[in-house]
C-alpha cells in the first residue's frame, strides 16, 4: 500500500517525469514506466500518430524527440481514478509549440499506459468562445463588403486566381470532418466530390441502411446533433446532415467533381492535381493532397472463370442499388460479411428468392448486444449522465494503445459469447461458419486489423437462422451461363449475382490517381501487423499510413467510421497547419512499407 | 436577521405555499407575498402569459384557478443565491397535467417575485435523450418503408389527404422556431413562406445588415450555434443558418406560398386557409392559425400631400434595397430611428448625399454599451463560464415581470448616459434630439412599449455627429416635385425619399388576411400599456395578444427577436400541444381589448 493518495502519485510522478525530461535524460525517463508500458503519442511528441512499447522503445523515442519538443508544465486535469490498483488521471502539458493533453495510468507508482496528444498549435489557436469573430464591423466605410461579398469572391477565387494549401479527394464523412477542421484553423482547402449533393454518398446507398454505431459515436466536430437524434441514423438522414454541416461551416466543397490525376513535385513541393470541376478541367497545386475516399480502397471483383457466359445480371456489392426490383428473381450473394448479409436481407424483404454463399468464417455480433458491452458505457445518455461527454469518451479510447485493447477485448468477446448462446447456436445449426477472431478478440479488433471480416446483425441472422435467407458453405468455381458454379461441383441458378468480396487497400485510389510507384512506396492502408488474416506482421502497433504521413511528401489518407473521422481529424489538421505555417515538424518513427497492398 | 438558513426558508415558505394552496386557500397564499408583489405565470396556472400584481390580484388568480390546476410537490431546485437581502431560488412543482418550474424572490420570508412556467405536458414529453426514436428498425420486413419513403409520403399528403393542426404564416426566425417545438411535440403543422428559400427574408434586406444582438442572446432552441460563430451574425450568414435549420429540424415548410385568406367557422372549430403553393390554389383547414409575419405589423406610410407630383423615387424602408446604386445622388431619409439611421449609412457608404429628417426625439444607445451593461451579465462567454445556460439566462430574463423591469431598467440607462457622455455632447451638438425614455428606462423598455423609438448605434452617430450625415430637425409637410417640403418652409432636394417611418400593429396582418372585424375583436398586438408614446393604457403587465390566446379563438401571434422567438415559442407551442391532445385549456384573464391598433 503506497503512503501517498493517488493525487499525490500522480503529482509525484509527473514531477519526476518532468525532471528527467528538462535533463533530457531519457534513460532515467523511460525507467519510470513499468517493464510492460506503453506510450501512445498523437503528434505532439513525434509528429506523427505513434506507440513505442517497452522501456527500450520509449527511451530511444525521447532521445530522438526530447531536445526538438521541450516538453514541460507537465499538471494533473482533475482528480484521479482508482480502479483495481491502476491510477487513471487526466493531464495537460505543453511543448515548445503546442498546448497538450493526454493521461496517465500508474501501477505502483510507476507508468503503465501514457497518452500524449496535440491540443492546439500556440498562436494558431481556433477562433472560438471569447476569441470568435465579430461579424459586423461597427462604424462606416466607404469600401464596405458584405460577409456574403466576401464568401463569394473568396469561393470563386479558390482554386482559380488563389491556390488552396490543401486538396481533399472525397466529401464523405471523412472529408467533411477534416474540412471543417481545417477551415477552423484558417487552412484554404477543396473538398472534391463526385456526387451532385454533398451526402449523396449515402442517399445513393440501399434502402434499409441505417448507421450501425448509435448516435452518441457519431458526432461530427462542432456541431453535436439535436438531442432527438435517433439511435441509429438512417442513410438518407445522415446524407441530409452533410449537406446542412458543409453549409453550415462553410467549407469549400465542389459537388460533381472528379479528381482526374495528381502529381507530385518534389523540388516545388507541391501537387498538380486536374479536376473536372462543373464540367471545365482545373488544374489546381495545393501543397498537401488527402485522399479521404473511404476507409475500403477500391472495390475487389474475384477471378470468376466463365464470367464472359453468364446470362444474368453480375454486381459488385459497391454497385449494388438496393432490393427493389429484383421480386421473384433468384440472387447468389458472394460473401458472408455486412455488405452480404444487408444486401440479402434486403433481397428477401423484397420478395427474392436469396442464396449467401459462405466461404470462410464471419464474426456476426448482435447489434444491441455490442452497444451494451462495446461503446455503452463511454458512448450513450448513461455515459453522458455521468459526465463522460464525446471528448471524454474520445480521449479514453485513444488512451488504450492497441496491444492492451486486444487484450481488453478478449474478456468481452467471451461474454458476448455466453449472453448471445443461444442465438449463435440457432446460427450455427444453420450452418454459418462462425468465428470471434483468431484470437477471440472480436469484432472491433477485426475492424482494426482488416476492416472486414465480420456482420453486425441487425435482422439477417435470424433470416439465416430460420432458412428464409439460404445458406451455401464453400468455394465458389465461378460461373455457368445460368448462375453459379461451386467448387463442390453443385451449381446456383442465379438471376442476380452480387459480388460482396470486399476492397482492396486504400493506396489503390494512390494508384488510380497518383501512380502504381507512389502506391507501392506508401503500401499497405489500416491494420496493425497483428498477424493475423489480411493484416500480416511485423507489428506495428498503429494504423499504417493513415491520419499520419507516409512515404510520398504530401500525400495523406484520412478515412474510418465517424468516431474515428471526428477525433483522428483533429490531429490530422493539426499536422498539415503546422507545415502551413511553416513550423517544424520532425516526424518520428515514419511508417515504413512492408506490404504493397 | 432571519435564524433561518436562505435554503431553509425557502424550503418554509415553498412548504407553507403549498398547504396554503393544497387548502385552495387563496387568501392565506396570497399573504405569504410580499405587499410589493408579483407573479408572473407562463402558461402554467393561468393558461396564459399573465402577471398578477399584488396580493389581491394573486388571491383572484389562485381563487379561479387552483382547483383547476391542482398544483404540487413543490421543491427547490438547487440552492437559492442571496443579494441585497432577496434570496433567490430555482424551483419545481407540477399540476394535474404538466411539470413545472420557476423561480422564487424571497425577502424577509415574504415572496416578492415568482416565475411559475409550463416545462412540459405529462404524457407528452418531447422523445430526446434516453426516450429518442431509435431510426433503424432492426430485423427484416417485407413491408419496410424506409426513413426518407416515410418522409416524403408525410409530406406529399400533409395539406392534401392530411390536414395540418397548425398553420403558420410567416416562416422566419420566429415560425421556424415555433415550428421547430411544434414538430418535436408531434403536432402536424405546416409554414408558409412567400419566399423562395428560407432564410429569404433575411438574405433580401440592405448589405450591411447585421444582428444587433450578440450571438449568445440569438440561439434557436434545440441547435445551438457553433461556438466559432460571429458575435454579430451577418444577415446572409443567418439567411443560411435558417434553411440548414429547417431541413435538420424536418419542418414542413411550404417555400413560395402565399397565404391568401382564412376565415374561422366557430362551429366546427377550424379555420379555412387558402394559399397560392406551387403555383396551385391549396385550401387547409387547421384548427389553429398562428401570424408569425414579424412583431413589426404592415409598413405605415404617411400621407404626403402632393406625392403625385414628386419626380423621385419613393419607398418605405422595408422596401429599400440598400445603399448600391445611389451614388452621386441626392437622399433623404424620413424618420430617426433604426431602420432610418441604417439606410442613412449605408447610402452613405456607397456614396450618396444622405439628409435625415428627425420629426420627434429618439433614443440611442451604443451597440457596445448595450451590450456590456445590458446581456453581458446574462447572455455572454463571461456568463457561460460561470454556469449561466442560455436555459438559465432564458429564465432569469423571465422571472423579472415588467414594472419591476422598468424599475431595474432606470439605473442602468443612467450609466449609459454617464459612460457615454461625450458621444451624446456631440450628437446633440450636431442637432440630434435626443431622449432616454419618457421615465428614463431606456432602450429595452422602448422595445417592450412600442418596438420603435430608438437607434442602436453601429456606426452611423459617428456620421451625424461629423455632419457626413445632414440632420434636418422638423415635421415633413409633403413633397414637391424635386423633394420634400418642411413645415418650416424648407425644401430638401431629393432623388429619393424613404420613408422609415414604422409599421402598425400586428393585427393589420390579421385585417388583410381575415377580416377587419377579427383585427378590430383582437385589438392591438405588442405593448404592455405603459401610458406612454404609442403605448396607451390601462396597464396590462404583458404584452398584448402575443404567444398567448386573443379573443379570436383558435388565432395566435408569434413574434419578436431571436430571444424571444426562441424562449416564448416554447409556451406557445404547449398551449398549442395541449388543445391538440383534447387537454382543458380555461384561459384565466383572457387578453381584454382596449385599443384597435
Amino acid at each position: 500500500m503506497n503512503a501517498l493518495s493517488p493525487a499525490e502519485q500522480t503529482d509525484t510522478w509527473l514531477y519526476t517525469f518532468e525532471k528527467s525530461l528538462t535533463k533530457n535524460d531519457s534513460n532515467s525517463a523511460s525507467k519510470l514506466f513499468q517493464k510492460d508500458c506503453y506510450w501512445r503519442d498523437l503528434v505532439v511528441f513525434t509528429w506523427n500518430i505513434k506507440t513505442s512499447e517497452g522501456q527500450t522503445e520509449i527511451a530511444d523515442m525521447l532521445s530522438a524527440v526530447v531536445s526538438k519538443i521541450q516538453p514541460s508544465n507537465w499538471k494533473r486535469d482533475g482528480d484521479p481514478t482508482v480502479k483495481d490498483g491502476v491510477i487513471e488521471c487526466w493531464i495537460t502539458f505543453e511543448t515548445r509549440v503546442a498546448q497538450g493533453r493526454g493521461q496517465v495510468r500508474l501501477i505502483d507508482g510507476k507508468c503503465w499506459t501514457l497518452l500524449t496528444t496535440m491540443k492546439e498549435l500556440k498562436g494558431h489557436e481556433e477562433k472560438k468562445g471569447q476569441n470568435r469573430g465579430r461579424g459586423a464591423i461597427h462604424g462606416a466605410f466607404k469600401d464596405r463588403k458584405s460577409w456574403q461579398e466576401l464568401k463569394s469572391k473568396k469561393e470563386a477565387r479558390l482554386g482559380y486566381e488563389d491556390q488552396p494549401y490543401c486538396v481533399i479527394v472525397g466529401g464523405g464523412q471523412g472529408g467533411i470532418a477534416l474540412g471543417a477542421r481545417l477551415q477552423r484553423l484558417g487552412v484554404p482547402t477543396i473538398i472534391i466530390e463526385s456526387n451532385a449533393r454533398a451526402g449523396d454518398s449515402w442517399r445513393k446507398r440501399y434502402k434499409s441502411l441505417c448507421l450501425h454505431d448509435p448516435v452518441w459515436y457519431d458526432h461530427l466536430p462542432y456541431l453535436p446533433f439535436p438531442d432527438d437524434w435517433p439511435v441509429y441514423t438512417p442513410k438518407d438522414k445522415l446524407g441530409d446532415w452533410l449537406e446542412s454541416y458543409v453549409n453550415i461551416m462553410e467549407l469549400n466543397y465542389w459537388t460533381s467533381s472528379i479528381c482526374t490525376s495528381a502529381n507530385y513535385d518534389g523540388s516545388s513541393g507541391e501537387w498538380t492535381v486536374k479536376i473536372e470541376h462543373d464540367g471545365k478541367l482545373v488544374t489546381v497545386r495545393p501543397k498537401q493532397l488527402i485522399l479521404a475516399t473511404g476507409m475500403s480502397g477500391v472495390p475487389k471483383m474475384p477471378n470468376l472463370p466463365g464470367i464472359e457466359g453468364f446470362k444474368g445480371e453480375l454486381q459488385h456489392s459497391s454497385q449494388h442499388p438496393g432490393g427493389e426490383g429484383y421480386e421473384g428473381k433468384t440472387c447468389v450473394v458472394i460473401g458472408s460479411n455486412n455488405s452480404a448479409h444487408d444486401i440479402c436481407a434486403s433481397l428477401w424483404e423484397n420478395g427474392a428468392d436469396v442464396t449467401m454463399t459462405q466461404r470462410s468464417s464471419t464474426l456476426v455480433a448482435r447489434s444491441e448486444t455490442l452497444v451494451d458491452l462495446g461503446s455503452r458505457h463511454l458512448y450513450s445518455e448513461d455515459a453522458l449522465a455521468k459526465g463522460i461527454t464525446t471528448e471524454i469518451a474520445d480521449m479514453t479510447t485513444a488512451s488504450r494503445p492497441y496491444r492492451v485493447l486486444t487484450e481488453l477485448q478478449k474478456p468481452v468477446c467471451a461474454e458476448m459469447q455466453k449472453r448471445d448462446k443461444g442465438f449463435y447456436a440457432r446460427l450455427e445449426k444453420a450452418g454459418f461458419d462462425l468465428d470471434f477472431g483468431e484470437d477471440g478478440s472480436g469484432l472491433f479488433m477485426k475492424y482494426i486489423r482488416r476492416g472486414a471480416g465480420y456482420y453486425i446483425d441487425v435482422g439477417a441472422s435470424e433470416l439465416i437462422a430460420n432458412g428464409d435467407i439460404k445458406l451455401k458453405p464453400g468455394q465458389v468455381a465461378g460461373l455457368s451461363a445460368n448462375g453459379v458454379l461451386m467448387e463442390d461441383g453443385s451449381e446456383l441458378p442465379a438471376d442476380l449475382v452480387v459480388c460482396a468480396t470486399g476492397y482492396g487497400s486504400m493506396n489503390g485510389w494512390a494508384a488510380q490517381l497518383i501512380s502504381q510507384d507512389v502506391a507501392d512506396k506508401v503500401g499497405k492502408v489500416w491494420g496493425i501487423g497483428s498477424n493475423t488474416t489480411n493484416d500480416p506482421g511485423p507489428w506495428e502497433g498503429e494504423l499504417r499510413n493513415i491520419w499520419k504521413p507516409t512515404q510520398q511528401d504530401g500525400l495523406w489518407f484520412h478515412g474510418g467510421n465517424l468516431f474515428q473521422s471526428r477525433f483522428y481529424s483533429e490531429f490530422l489538421a493539426l499536422q498539415i497547419k503546422a507545415r502551413a505555417e511553416g513550423i517544424a515538424t520532425p516526424v518520428y518513427a515514419l511508417q515504413e512499407t512492408h506490404h504493397k497492398s
